[in-house]
């Protein structure tokens, strides 16, 4: 186990269900890097990993135990992202969408629809894909007897190729707004493209998802047209954020890690360092130190804001605005953090182990690309305003489905 | 409260202990706060602010209570020190270091002269000097019967004008080591230089001490020439080292409130920034989003090296050198973090504020001068390459008076 | 001659007079330095230091040579300034800011305004300054027979007290715009004081000037209320912005130089850096080398910007908007450089000279105090700003005061 | 013609000759821009378009008229390796490969070896490559008479698949020094490998050059064993470190033109901006500005490095240690400055165009991979080092094949 995870695993290992469930991570994480190079090149739909993270048993990570879940808590999930993220980070995106669509039903769904979205979950495996981009309301939903008629396009539609089911957005045009359901990805008229083709994040099947006449009943429907959101739905977009945070960082650690081990087990002194291994030069040492002191903040300010999410999401209905946006700006201190350790670790990381690491046989261009396609979620210098609004003015981010 | 400091107090407190000393060390802090600006430019000995120190009672704050002392435990000792150096940085130094000395009796003194030396403290509410720059070997130890004969000086003195006892260190020629030891400051010989003249931290006392064939009595030698020191005598330069970086730390805070509080009150919107108030300006909220995440991962993992000094630190005789390891690197990652959030807050936070702020009436540049002259205690880039060596090659930092 | 200067002199050192330029210059330089540190330290009218200016001739050195001048071009008149500012940035900024009123005649006054003015100010070795900031509008003007009553008070004016004339900007209610003009410091009715109090640049003498019922006979109006500014009259702002750029660059110069020096001579190799001298440490070499990476490109960039602005300033009344437009984005290039430069140089050198080099009797932190005063003249987000509409959008920037 | 490169060929466009040549290189980047993105994804051999170089003429651009060739000055052809870089960075590295090749004949050949190499270069339209990597010494010469045989392997040869004639170094066993000499890439027992799998620049055709008993007639080495290089032979480091500088500058300039063009064209505005267009953000028209400036000065220095280079070379061999290292030095500046450029240009400009910009069929991505990989040539912290020292110390860097 690598020194990074070790440090990692530390403050919460006091469980013995914490350490299995690290312990299948890191199995799962170990079976997904054997192939990560050459699927990351190649890119595509992974349906033999997907199945692997089934097998796992990790699907029903975060759910309840009263629904027959696991019942971990969300550092611990996070945790788990964080290592799969360090091995594979498209197919840790796809897991952790996964787990963003079932707190989506926690948070929104009501007693009935939670029991009954879960449990089946549990029961039948289901892997969950996301059709909810708010900035594309591209897809109208229109009121028929019993529930609504879905038409058009959804994007960047992350884990929806290969999904049991998805987590949907619409845009009812009586109303003039959204609303949030969730539908089986088998349903008549659902089309999905496995059309993504950024440079990176290249498995995470984030495709378009067509609705031609698509029937979605009533009671799948988490919140309806108009209905404005609670303090408790919007802690969505922060377990999104934080989401997103442990992938970036995840990505920042295994790009560290494995320069690392190439300085240390491949990379040669310069010729007129005045030292005999790589490991021994300054600026290799000092760079080293350099970029440490950007991934473990941002480390240690993930874990602390994965804890306050836990605090907030447990207190369900009863979360109020203030909770809610001091979990807010300490996710959007650990994203900022994250997506500036990740971006910087994965292209310096060259620094330190020089031209012969640039071979496609390593594969580590991966990191920079996988970091810098998924840092582009939401712009990072809004989330800086967010933060400096914050710490100026005293006033949260709205909440937004980016903030 | 500020904001700062509410965030601050938030993990630890938990004890109406605790919240009394912190109360204590805010009206502390902002009786100091009256006259900062005024004595950072005079510079010069500030008796009278040291008898309200001493008059607060917190010169016994980290004796423990088998002594009579007040048995903090260290987050809060360094949750105080940050208090006053928002305040008073030079006033927060010779506290700090009074506390240093108390830390170095426990780590290095035997049974009998920790019980001598603390109750004697608490009794008379002494205050401690520091007079053990290793790195200037200008002071000799001579062996004589019962004792050693000192002749010589030691410069960088923090705290030493005004104390009541000091702690010292000599270069013993026999032995060709050095030996530690306390002393009365008004022992027959020594004499006290208030010759201070950095242009920050001005009054820290940190003088030349003068030795002119000054005796040393046997039972006042901490640790006899030529003697290893343990694991546990090693960690009196990591209590130095994080009193460095929750200094820095502090100065980078009140840098930040100032800022904040004059961007609010006084600053203009630039002319052609198309907003009303300067704390609407995007660019102001930015970096202001910015300077809070230099110093935010610093005041974290100070606060994480906190505690991992408390568990080493009660160890006692049974932490181990890789207790001490672990700690060292914990604390270095604080005191860089803490070195550049202090230089960069302390030098960017006028861009946010504006040139009417650059008056001396506010003294805003003693953030600066105070926080740059104390950074120099010793080279970053060494630091930067002990984590380096740490996260590269596994190596602990070795054991020294800075490290 | 220092390593900076002798590269800096190197383009433009073709004619002999040239060369007697520097070589005046450099020994005023010295003369300036030879006390910089203690009124720099003290502050206030340097009255004496400004006689040695007015002696070394070379108030007349911007000066056509029809009006009795020495007719030098502005590369020559920046390379001056730099040549002070690194001894004394204080004095530079009087001494470049006379130099900018005397443009402002150039630029705004009639044919008639210029002879008379600038013959006058050869003859009397006047010495002028500068009460014109457009962002105070305190100071009103109201038309009379043959001129303007003045009243109100005018900040930030540079140079003024000690001055002979001033250049001065008023409100004409009538017309609810400026008008530009010069007036004799010595008009009855004007009281300059001396009551600038910023940390940094102290003898500026940029003071208030009070203005009660001053009369302006109309023949001194350079630009009447009410009248567009040509583009050879906006010239005049970017004659101040490059005299900001090369004083700041001149600070990071001389603090680079004295840094250099202090190593060289003083600085002792860090205990575990395994080298002799400090001259040797990586580390130290390393961070030399990214300083000058900061102010290489700064002092090359002002020399190409002072070459594009001798072009314009040559072409009078003919010179376009898109002339002055290009010339606006290479001021801007070369003064965001410079500010950059300025301030890290100032501030990271004593990362490179240690604790010792903060005592009093260096002065070293004047450097910072200076340029981080004198830095906060304009916003640099929004040069930056404007620099990035430029790229982007291939629009030039608003001629205004600052642009 | 775009912005950068308008401002780009200003001050050399004074001739004609120069016009021709740019319009050629204009022309053929706009040729191989048509099939960049889709030859950088699948890699290997150009050698469609490595006839188009050669059927531009330009092979012969930087030879001697008197040899037959353009005579074009070192400026003009670092201009055509830029503009072509902007468009295809790899098949920029081969073109100026081959006129290191040449410059190196130049530096190290006999008056005769002069004629006949470069004459015959322009008669039969030569396309050199290069396997001189003075780093890889497997490749050993074994005296003979008349010659020598050579054996063994080269590694990193750039433009040795598909060339006519290579440069190659050898090291002899019996002196253990270092031959140089050149040799028809047809010569019995050479096999170039089309080996090269790096992740960017992957049509330099860098694969491994084999020498089985390769004999090398002695006329064709240039530089015997044992032989110490003059000053003048030490410029071809010079020639390929900005050769460096300039495609690291290239793709920092292609990848800028890249966004401006996407944020122009294609970018919505952040829905909480409070803006219309992307154009008009205020925190990516700062952040262009930024990017401005880094680029901006690793181009004009980058600019006067060449003409440093245009002088030593001219000098032949008159020229001294002195003047070598005062190109070394400019040459270390403008590569430090266009590395740092070309690194963020490439990365941070997705924060500029967003996550649809990351689609493949941009091939955005290629920017930061091309920089990335080249950037390695060798270390750029030895290069800050060799900065360092001789800002600090005055001394030059020692010449070798990296400085």
């Amino acid at each position: 186990m690598s020194f990074a995870l070790h440090r990692l695993a530390t403050p919460h290992s006091s469980s013995d269900q914490h350490d299995d469930v690290l312990a299948i991570a890191t199995a799962l994480a170990q079976r997904l890097a054997s192939t990560a190079v050459e699927r990351d090149r190649a890119g595509g739909h992974a349906s033999q990993e997907r199945e692997w993270i089934r097998e796992s048993g990790l699907l029903s990570l975060s759910i309840p135990r009263e629904f027959g879940g696991q019942g971990a808590d969300w550092p611990v999930v996070f945790q788990v992202i964080r290592v799969l993220a360090k091995a594979d980070s498209a197919l840790a995106h796809v897991f952790a969408f996964h787990h963003l669509q079932l707190a989506g039903i926690q948070l929104y769904g009501n007693a009935q629809q939670q029991r009954n979205l879960l449990t089946t979950t549990v029961e039948q495996r289901l892997f969950w894909g996301n059709a909810l981009n708010p900035l594309d309301q591209r897809t109208t939903a229109k009121k028929i007897e019993d529930g609504y008629l879905l038409n058009g396009i959804k994007s960047f539609s992350s884990g929806s190729v290969g999904s049991d089911w998805l987590t949907i957005s619409a845009w009812d045009i009586a109303t003039e707004s959204a609303l949030i359901a969730v539908i089986p990805s088998t349903q008549k008229g659902i089309a999905i493209q496995a059309d993504w083709d950024a440079f990176g994040q290249k498995q995470t099947d984030s495709g378009n998802v067509h609705f031609d006449d698509v029937l979605l009943p009533s009671e799948l429907v988490l919140q309806s047209p108009g209905q404005s959101p609670t303090p408790q739905a919007t802690l969505r977009s922060q377990v999104a954020q934080l989401i997103m945070a442990n992938l970036y960082l995840g990505i920042g650690l295994g790009a560290f890690d494995s320069a690392r081990q190439y300085t240390q087990e491949q990379s040669r002194a310069w010729f007129t360092a005045g030292v005999d291994k790589a490991t021994e030069d300054p600026f290799i040492q000092h760079r080293y130190g350099e970029l440490w002191l950007l991934l473990r903040p941002a480390e240690v300010l993930a874990d602390q804001a994965a804890l306050a999410l836990e605090q907030a999401f447990r207190q369900g209905p009863l979360v109020t605005a203030e909770t809610r946006g001091a979990l807010a700006i300490a996710v959007a201190e650990a994203k900022c953090l994250a997506h500036r350790a990740g971006i910087e670790v994965s292209s310096q990381m060259f620094e330190l182990t020089g031209a012969r690491s640039t071979s496609a046989r390593y594969g580590y261009d991966r990191y920079w690309r996988n970091v810098r396609v998924h840092t582009l979620h939401d712009p990072v210098d809004y989330k800086l305003r967010d933060l400096g609004r914050f710490v100026l003015n005293g006033s949260f981010p709205e909440p937004t489905s980016y903030s």
